[in-house]
């Protein structure tokens, strides 16, 4: 699409043609002398936050040799954008509700970014702890917005381990440090609590929980989440609850909100259309404000507001349509997303399970399916990313290899591909490893040199 | 719109009801004395970045009483909105194009931020001197990215007087100096080429120059633009160019761009779809990088490629239409547009022109005219914010005290107003001045009393 932007915006330099007339530089002029300190010649710098804005999965992925099997058709499990493959197309009363909106002429012009629901004078007060909506360009800039106002440069924040590579790549470029919390993987990937609680320090301004979780596809239990709001309470610390998976779980097991758990510790809720409704170029998200006891106060939800008017981020037509994509999307349409999801996730597992050095751990919610490389089977490979490169040398199937979420040894599937691809990807990665499997004894080792 | 997202997010909270354990905060517990340093109390305060972030415009107008006359329907000259009210509607084929881009079912997934030509290698090289499109949410977001590429905090920044308010808002928010060059009314708002020569410094990384302009309406000459492009060139000082109002002239004056006219100076041009397009809600906008003789280098767009990444900004159904609407949108609407501004500008210019006290200048594009007011045959009123709010008080008319643009004594009219409404403000306002008008001498206020 983008290609199609430049013939008209080329136009304006196209005048240059012919009128183009060369100033040139008075360098040592008469006019050196009058002035301060003017540059003598160019010298532009990106800015030190340009700098630090770091993207892991791009340092990495582009760093990688990433070279089909030109006998194999490429099968990629590594993009978190379930439209891709054209399986998971959102409902079409969601499409419907973008195109009322269009016709209703009435969200064309500036909105505000902001509902703020004086909710102290409202009789809900006992009932709710949501004070108010903010309204951003997708889930990102609600977590964007959501650390720029609790944090300060110098301070830390607390990150899942493995995590969503935004948090730090966002973090890093304000000046605010990172500590990553452990997650573990026998005990479906909760938080090691005690691992989480030493790292708060009179600098921790945040603590951010994905649930569920990308890359894990885990979903905490009540029983969990009311542990981690503990530590919080404890030590006095707010949460940002990432959210935006909210509501993908699978049949049997219950999704529970942060907030609905909080009887003190303050919670910025980040949401968003992304994934639920399988729409996430529209760029429509949300924080939602919990804050029960007036901890955050008015200060904070000020913060929030003027943040989020620096650019105001979502779209008003489908800001004209989120009433309705919230309220009349048919619940068939949830149930066969996460049912194709789990079915995915189901058969990606146990394929994965029977194979010789390989340790998934099973997803509850979300897209994605964690698996463990047993490396010491794998001595031709250094690493996950190395094995993941070789992966699709041979057998032309991607998987993002889990440095990428700062936890080495594992790679990340995205179960959202067709049910046949996913099948005839577990079938390659069975190959591929079956080949370069070796048992862990030294002798096996010599035998096979 | 927004009122009606809260029924579906307060569900969660009300999973509370009933079910809400008070977790007592354990202070001075056993466990105090295990740990570092952890906080005792709740203290969560806005970070500084959220503190210094400004809305100029929010403070003086919610500083001012502003109760209109009951016998009067208030008028708003004030809004920069020009959708509000309905007289102004986007051109079909524009919404069309919206429709059309939902329908093809391309445009749901994430898209990349940015279009990166690489022009080096084409054939155009002599013809253009653009290389990049970096899409945005809105034009602010354009102007956002492009002043935190170029800048770092300590360095300082050239912004017009009177001028938009964002750019002071988002640099000052991010540590970066602002110095106003004065704009000249009494030559239709030309840059005062040497007070702007005179502020650069060592520090000074970044020349804002908005053209067609918002307060003022007015557009350049391509002479003028040369001369601002001759200073920053001898000082090597890139150019951000605000030319969201760009092609928004009046008949019989010609625009031009910025990057036409630079032959060595490089610019980032930041546009939008929301004033020409009359969809500011839509949250298009971009950055065009012009970079004629590698002054930027890849370092720069590296930069605004990452910058983007944070939080892609602009809507993918948005993205699909873009390229009919630039391309298809019929002349006749601009036409109509630009007509419509052009006469009702004329209105209010002959109007007010002959209200004593008061001196309009005429603008040549855009949707904004400034007023000025000689205070001194107004000695009721301190300022123009007093002059405005009073203007309210008894005519129900509100314009914007032009203080919100760092330049007192002026307020600016909107015209994008219907017609009718115009004619009538402009009435109310000449009462109001020829009420409160005192002629100057000693002697005259003396009789006056
Ligand atoms: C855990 C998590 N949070 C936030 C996001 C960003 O969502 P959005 O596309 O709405 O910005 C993603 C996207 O993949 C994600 O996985
Ligand atoms: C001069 C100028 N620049 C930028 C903008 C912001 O445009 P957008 O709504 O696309 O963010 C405005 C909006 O009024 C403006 O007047």
């Amino acid at each position: 699409m983008q290609k199609q932007i430049l013939p008209y915006l080329k136009e304006m330099p196209k005048g240059l043609n012919g009128n183009g007339i060369q100033h040139k530089t008075v360098k040592g002029s008469v006019y050196k002398s009058k002035q301060k300190s003017r540059r003598q010649r160019w010298n532009i710098r990106p800015s030190e936050m340009s700098i630090n804005t770091l993207n892991p999965i791009r340092a990495i992925v582009d760093g990688m040799k990433l070279t089909p099997n030109p006998e194999k058709p490429m099968i990629a499990l590594s993009i978190g954008d379930p439209t891709v493959f054209g399986n998971l197309p959102t409902d079409e009363k969601v499409t419907q509700a973008l195109k009322d909106a269009i016709d209703s002429n009435k969200y064309n012009g500036y909105a505000p970014s902001v509902e703020l629901e004086d909710i102290q004078t409202s009789k809900n007060l006992l009932l709710s702890s949501l004070q108010d909506v903010v309204l951003t360009s997708g889930c990102s800039q609600a977590i964007d917005l959501a650390i720029t106002v609790l944090c300060n440069p110098g301070d830390n924040i607390l990150i899942p381990c493995p995590g969503f590579s935004l948090y730090k790549t966002l973090a890093v470029s304000l000046g605010i440090q990172v500590k990553l919390y452990n997650l573990l993987p026998e005990k479906s990937w909760e938080v090691d609590l005690q691992h989480m609680e030493s790292l708060i320090d009179d600098r921790t301004t945040c603590l951010i929980i994905n649930n569920p979780s990308n890359p894990c596809g885990s979903v905490y239990s009540k029983e969990h989440l009311k542990n981690v709001l503990s530590v919080a309470s404890k030590n006095c610390i707010p949460i940002l609850a990432d959210e935006i998976y909210g509501d993908m779980v699978f049949p049997g097991c219950k999704y529970q909100s942060m907030a609905s758990l909080s009887s003190d510790v303050p919670i910025l809720a980040c949401g968003g259309l992304a994934k639920r409704w399988l729409v996430p170029g529209w760029r429509m998200g949300w924080i939602l404000i919990h804050d029960r006891n007036q901890i955050f106060g008015k200060e904070i939800r000020q913060g929030l507001v003027k943040l989020s008017q620096r650019i105001l981020g979502a779209c008003t037509i489908v800001q004209g349509a989120i009433e309705s994509i919230l309220n009349d999307t048919p619940q068939e349409f949830y149930y066969r997303t996460i049912s194709f999801l789990k079915s995915n996730s189901e058969i990606c597992f146990s394929e994965l399970s029977t194979v010789p050095g390989l340790t998934p751990v099973l997803p509850a919610g979300a897209m994605y399916l964690m698996v463990g490389i047993e490396m010491e089977h794998f001595p031709e490979f250094q690493n996950d990313v190395q094995f993941t490169e070789h992966l699709v040398t041979e057998q032309s199937v991607f998987c993002l290899p889990a440095t990428a979420f700062e936890y080495p040894n594992y790679f990340r599937i995205v179960v959202t591909v067709p049910e046949e691809m996913m099948v005839e990807a577990c079938a390659r990665i069975r190959e591929f490893c079956q080949r370069h499997y070796r048992p862990c004894s030294q002798d096996s080792n010599e035998l096979d040199q």
